[in-house]
């Protein structure tokens, strides 16, 4: 006798939902023989009727109104692809409360009111998985929660925004400036007409947050997250950074000190090429782990795209739905709220260039800025813009050793009032090169 | 109220067994406050009973009689840490029959009696879990299962020995010859006095069989696999690859084709610098996991040592702690047999090098064997080793497009017939830069 098929109510049929309608067609015999389970995509929720989608179901399956296949007791599990706060939020917490598992692939939503859902689910016993929310078809969420669940994470460092990531990679690899680089992202689709939430670091902040919460078994929310994005890097930080040994790239940093409390900041970093996460290329993503037990971990692959989304979104699916059959559930816990550490006490690297009159004793008066705030260099080099002899300009270059965010800007608000620095070119920070 | 706890019988105390000790002191507490589950190691049972162990636990704890720990009705979850086949099969059996989980790092265990173990674990409704036993601390067992669930999986090619990978490093990075770089290897305990499991293929080949039954559902034993070690790899192939772009490495290839059946090999590879597997150094493992909707994926890690194994060990024990207390299990399900392409008809480009006599008419003469069956060249170059004029000796290097085994196999018996060719220096398969 064929199993009574589990019946997912989609709400949403972009590239996501569509991808897993697809998905879930030409997989379906092959999930069924290995877990028993028969999934169905039973009905779906979506703005315009009338639009035509690349997806083989029958027309009577779809609706505009997303509450009443939430609520619709032909439907086993919802799975939001809507995107956005609301009305994902309502529909989502409806659906829990009606003791339905929840699959979402929505960052923001997550990022936002993770405590809300994460009660929700708990108090009705059943799923809310997001693994698609962070890092696309990445497994990262359920390797972190479960297969690290032993372990004790001191710090996840992660290439997490595909567009930003193909813009540094042109820059590195064709020299292009940021605009052109931008430009030629937004021609393949990998960015949006307004960039804002990709290359100002919104997007990268949110899936930081989730990835801290879990990590650290802490409620960590998109607000608490450092951001800076990467419209100011420049062709030529990122040509110095060859010539030293680095890479440009945006990083989100989630870390926990001794003393419990969490840092997420999200910022362009120079990394050294020797390092993994220096090699990961075009729109590819990576999360590096490092825990005290395991060591060095990093998870690689798709962070964005319909397929490589629905994929990540259908194995959770296959999740909640035997879960579902069993009568359980996966707790996620009643975390505390994360105490976050504030950027100024983060420690970190710095790369810092400036230009500088060439002027007898300018060096001298420069490293002892430096040095009245305990910031301490670790490799400087000067060299000449335009040999004008005395009173011409001069290019410096610092990297410090670690020193506290408080220290640097501190440093950068007193090199400034110095009539010898007509300016500070850039100040980027350096990850993964050891203090 | 504390819960009870759930009481660990340890099988082995060697380093994975000591780390996982040391892990659950150290851990308890958070992991009790995330999941709710107490941990405690009840029972340890060790050949040697005088032996001084860094771990802090009550002599009384300590027995020299496993199938004792596995019985006692004081032990409800069994961490099987002895290695080798039998008596590890015979406890692990004996456990499951009794009801209890087993989580195992046994890579001989799984890759030669998987089918036995999961029927055993499915039959009393428990789980057996075995994250370590692939790739010690790196989660892929468990994305493999659960994350990519809903995935068609194409190919998994992994570096899964760090001990090869280390010496495969050195002679890469410092020039060393095989043997300089195996002493030294030996010399920092990476290698056994005994390397042959390591460098002939052995231990990646269990490896290789055990994610292939969990990528593609169907059972592979290590018998199945096709072994070729690193031995016989040279400072001269590690120089011309360097030269052509490439960086030598022992991989596992598992891969799946249309006709369903599945090919396992273990050898030395040529793999493109650009491509992601080429940036694992030293002694760390990745798998590089191809499918259809989810794209590239990449896990890297710490294949080994007791903390990263007993950190994924630990992983495993929360999860069948968990559905222990929950009366549920994660079933492996009644995994048909695959049926294996044999080598011959695997397809592959290839490196060859060839010492041939320095004469006209030397290289059509070659070239000809290769048209001959039907191999076609992607590239070629010449050199001569020594300038003596017509007489000498010259290299000819090839790398063919893709070709099947059976064709290439046939080429090097009939290269090997020619009066012109001295001898054939090295074979390599090309693995990762299309066809």
């Amino acid at each position: 006798m064929a199993p009574s098929p589990i019946r997912i109510g989609l709400l949403g049929c972009g590239n996501v939902g569509a991808a897993l309608v697809t998905l879930v067609a030409a997989q379906g015999d092959a999930i069924e023989r290995r877990t028993g389970l028969r999934l169905q995509v039973a009905r779906v929720a979506v703005r315009n009727l009338g639009k035509d989608r690349p997806v083989d179901l029958p027309q009577s399956c779809f609706t505009h109104d997303a509450a009443d296949v939430v609520a619709d007791p032909d439907v086993d599990l919802v799975v939001e692809a809507i995107g956005g706060i609301e009305p994902a939020r309502t529909f989502v917490l409806d659906a829990l409360k009606g003791g339905k598992p929840v699959v979402t692939a929505n960052k923001e939503l997550v990022a936002n009111t993770a405590a809300e859902l994460f009660g929700a689910a708990d108090a009705a016993g059943v799923d809310l998985l997001f693994e698609a929310a962070v890092a696309g078809g990445i497994p990262l969420v359920r390797p972190l929660r479960e297969s690290l669940a032993g372990e004790h994470i001191h710090r996840a460092t992660g290439i997490v925004n595909g567009t930003t990531n193909y813009i540094l990679t042109r820059m590195t690899e064709a020299g292009a400036a940021y605009g052109e680089a931008l430009a030629e992202a937004q021609g393949l689709g990998y960015a949006e007409r307004d960039p804002t939430a990709d290359v100002e670091g919104y997007d990268s902040g949110a899936k930081a947050a989730i990835i801290a919460t879990i990590a650290f078994g802490a409620h960590v929310v998109a607000g608490d997250v450092y951001h800076e994005g990467i419209s100011d890097v420049t062709p030529a930080d990122v040509a110095v950074a060859a010539r030293l040994g680095y890479v440009i790239k945006l990083l989100a940093v989630a870390e926990q000190g001794p003393d419990q409390r969490v840092a997420v900041r999200v910022h362009p970093a120079m990394v050294p090429l020797s390092h993994p996460l220096a090699t990961v290329r075009d729109s590819f993503n990576a999360v590096f782990v490092e825990g005290e037990a395991v060591g060095e971990l990093m998870f690689y692959g798709r962070g964005a795209g319909g397929p490589p989304t629905a994929s990540a979104v259908l194995g959770d699916v296959i999740d909640a739905a035997g879960n579902l059959r069993k009568g359980t559930a996966a707790t996620l816990g009643l975390l505390p709220r994360a105490t976050i550490r504030p950027m100024d006490e983060v420690r970190s690297r710095y790369y810092l260039h400036l230009e500088v009159l060439d002027r007898p004793g300018v060096l001298h008066t420069v490293s002892g800025v430096f040095a009245e705030h305990d910031v301490s260099i670790g490799s400087m080099e000067q060299e000449l813009v335009a040999d004008d002899g005395p009173g011409g300009e001069a290019r410096i270059i610092f990297i410090t050793h670690e020193a506290p965010e408080s220290a640097i800007q501190a440093t950068l608000r007193d090199l400034r009032e110095l009539d010898v620095v007509d300016r500070i070119t850039s100040m980027l920070r350096v990850v993964g090169a050891g203090t």
